[in-house]
């Protein structure tokens, strides 16, 4: 296995760490762990079972802590939680950036919530409030409140005094925001054009008002759509009012970006993209049985049609040895239109406009790999079983059942859109069942007609 | 469908276009099209089947032709380019960034790219060389060599008059590097630094030398992972000298991510993520039937398994009606842990030293859940079939199925990352090989041991 991963950087580390934990040298283990960014640990901490996770968690140096609670996933964060009493979580919490602390606070214990309340001064509180007063996955939760403001009136001279006079930007800073005096959002200015022009120069002729500002209720997904469309590494949030309310720079997109990847991925098989690696066993079953047992039941629909057609198979054995054939092929084909459908409807390519034109393409695509592989199968079941009508039989089902695939692989996730549910984590269990009970039905009921009369 | 999208811009945009397209007047078209950035025009066009799409085309300004090139898949890049005559190929190309314009160059006619590189001056010329002289998705490629340099023996006072007299910055640039004679990289300094500290402050005390440069031979995906994990907006890459060579922005390594995911989810179904919505059909046709086919041998493999029990069904016909549920239920569960395994591959988090950890984790989930759906579809069996001896049969299989599927839930990928390919593109196929084969094995054989005796 160790050359697999030779030149993977996180499971090599996982590896030294794994045999230093096993021999209980501790020492090794922390100080390989603090070389490590907080993002860094959080991805380690997820790749390791539960006993040696509380004792890698327990090395981490405090002042990560926090960071690292950022950067795991719900259900892990969760334990390490657990395993931290109150003035520790208090401690690493307090100092994270606004929008962090916002997306942590929630699964924090009622008591320390109001602790680190309690410790942090008026003005973060407020923001802190203000932040938490929009629902999650909305620009409003997404953004930092502290941005610097600057007004019109001024000249770059007296912006540089102020900055100086100020000391540190906020992290990731690219623009000065430029405000109204009721602290409406009028524009920005690059730290570049700062740098770039004389003393002297004025203010408003360096304000750039062509980047729109982003509305405080929009969905986090349609911010990051934004960002990746337009090349943004930082944005204004406003409210409807235009009053500037802080601003969402691209670090926390890039994060947006990966775990709608990953709910993309692991949603198509019913699971949560804050499953953890090594979430507890019974917790991981009961999830799963959810969307097994949906599975079963549709399997069910799909034997009650195989068991309509019992007697014809008593008397051709053959078709229970082929069927399964059909009906699997059909759902591969489904699943291919179907990962081009869902990628179509992520990214808005996929709507009323071009539905037909794409069921026309797809149903073509069908017939022509029907004819190829219909005749390649039925030349197969010829020499196999030697029926010229079990051959045709097969060959025409199975051209049908992928032209039924393409069909449900364009229908099934644009409906499922149409009614407000995501496609990536439904569609394929209505694409199956429609391809299983469609290729059961077609060929057991070509069979039927064609070979028993 | 129209409520469906309402929500959705691109969506929306679509709709109108494709109206205005069917009625013929073009002005809106263009109006609309040419408000949208390059990005967004893209995403209309990869939205759009091949006529609409080469008559939209005609209608996006021209100066922002190259930007739209560099932002769609191969396929629809190739369709594009071939509605272009080299003349207008040369004046789109020719404004771009040196890393879009290594983009896209393999690309372009041979006579085009001659043109293009003679109508480049030397510098630019040089450097579009050096980066092309570096393998696709490596740092090398994705850098940009336009960066600002400044050495350690001087004042921000001197560096501001420096930056002044340069005028604009590269785009996005939020740090400028520090150099030493040689070139060498020595750390980097923050616009942010330069506007804070007062103008007499020397260089080198605002140097943060703490970030690592990137090596040029890096891939492109540990590039987007390191930027991830430590929160970058921008980083300096250096060759095996330490000679600062160029720097890579946030920007591309959204595109990379956005690429890395597009590229999971289409893989799994033996798709390409360049491939086209509306590719045509004779393409499409071609590229899935690889896929299909091997989908067919692996079926055939199942098939013979059930061919081997021919006699036993012929005895029970119910057997035939019940082993597609046995078989589905394995590939349905096999496919969340499949998913789970794929995720903690590409982040790093599985490896050989907690294989034997999830695979003993997934056996007692599946062992559990084993137990309570053959319960339940022993229970539903007796109630259909009458038979106890089926019923306890097919709950025995299910249970085998599903450990047979967590076992290679796990290993399938694992192995297949080991021989060095990509997990995410194959293991579907063998694990579903897997738990049809036995699953039709195991209930067949059991049904064969026990009822037909």
């Amino acid at each position: 296995m160790a050359e697999a991963v030779r030149h993977d950087k996180t499971a090599r580390q996982l590896r030294l760490l794994s045999d230093a934990l096993d021999s209980g040298r501790l020492g090794p283990v922390r100080r390989l762990v603090n070389t490590l960014s907080p993002a860094e640990i959080g991805n380690l901490l997820e790749s390791l079972p539960p006993g040696k996770r509380t004792v890698v968690w327990g090395l981490v140096d405090a002042e990560d802590d926090g960071e690292v609670l950022v950067h795991v996933g719900d259900d892990v964060r969760e334990g390490l939680l657990a395993e931290m009493d109150p003035d520790e979580i208090i401690a690493a919490v307090e100092d994270l950036d606004i929008d962090d602390l916002a997306d942590l606070v929630e699964d924090l214990p009622d008591t320390v919530i109001d602790e680190v309340l309690k410790s942090m001064d008026r003005e973060n509180r407020e923001r802190l409030e203000q932040v938490l007063s929009y629902p999650e996955d909305t620009a409003g939760r997404l953004m930092n409140p502290d941005v610097v403001t600057v007004r019109t009136d001024t000249t770059i001279d007296v912006v540089l005094r102020y900055l100086r006079l100020r000391g540190e930007l906020p992290e990731h800073t690219d623009h000065l925001y430029v405000v109204s005096r009721r602290h409406q959002y009028l524009g920005r200015i690059a730290l570049a054009a700062l740098l770039t022009h004389e003393p002297g120069t004025p203010i408003n002729k360096l304000i750039d008002d062509e980047q729109p500002a982003i509305d405080v209720e929009e969905s986090a997904n349609q911010v990051a759509r934004k960002f990746s469309d337009h090349d943004w590494l930082s944005a204004p949030v406003v409210d409807d009012n235009n009053i500037l309310l802080g601003r969402i720079t691209i670090d926390d997109v890039v994060d947006i970006i990966r775990s709608e990847a990953e709910h993309q991925a692991l949603s198509a098989a019913g699971l949560d993209e804050d499953e953890d690696l090594f979430s507890p066993v019974w917790r991981a079953m009961r999830r799963r049985l959810i969307w097994l047992s949906i599975n079963l039941g549709t399997a069910f629909l799909a034997a009650s049609v195989v068991g309509e057609f019992a007697d014809t198979i008593d008397k051709l054995v053959a078709l229970a040895v082929l069927m399964p054939i059909v009906a699997g092929m059909g759902g591969n084909a489904g699943t291919q239109v179907l990962a081009l459908m869902v990628r179509g409807l992520a990214l808005g390519q996929v709507g009323a406009a071009n539905v037909r034109t794409l069921l026309w393409k797809e149903s073509r695509v069908a017939l022509l790999n029907g004819l190829v592989l219909g005749t390649l199968l039925g030349l197969i079941v010829l020499l196999w079983f030697h029926s010229v009508g079990l051959s045709i039989v097969i060959a025409t089902a199975l051209t049908a059942n992928l032209l039924f695939a393409a069909v449900a692989g364009v229908l099934v996730p644009v409906t499922i859109k149409r009614f407000g549910y995501d496609p990536a984590l439904a569609s394929g269990i209505f694409l199956t069942t429609v391809t299983d009970v469609m290729g059961f039905f077609t060929f057991l009921g070509l069979a039927t007609i064609i070979l028993l009369r």
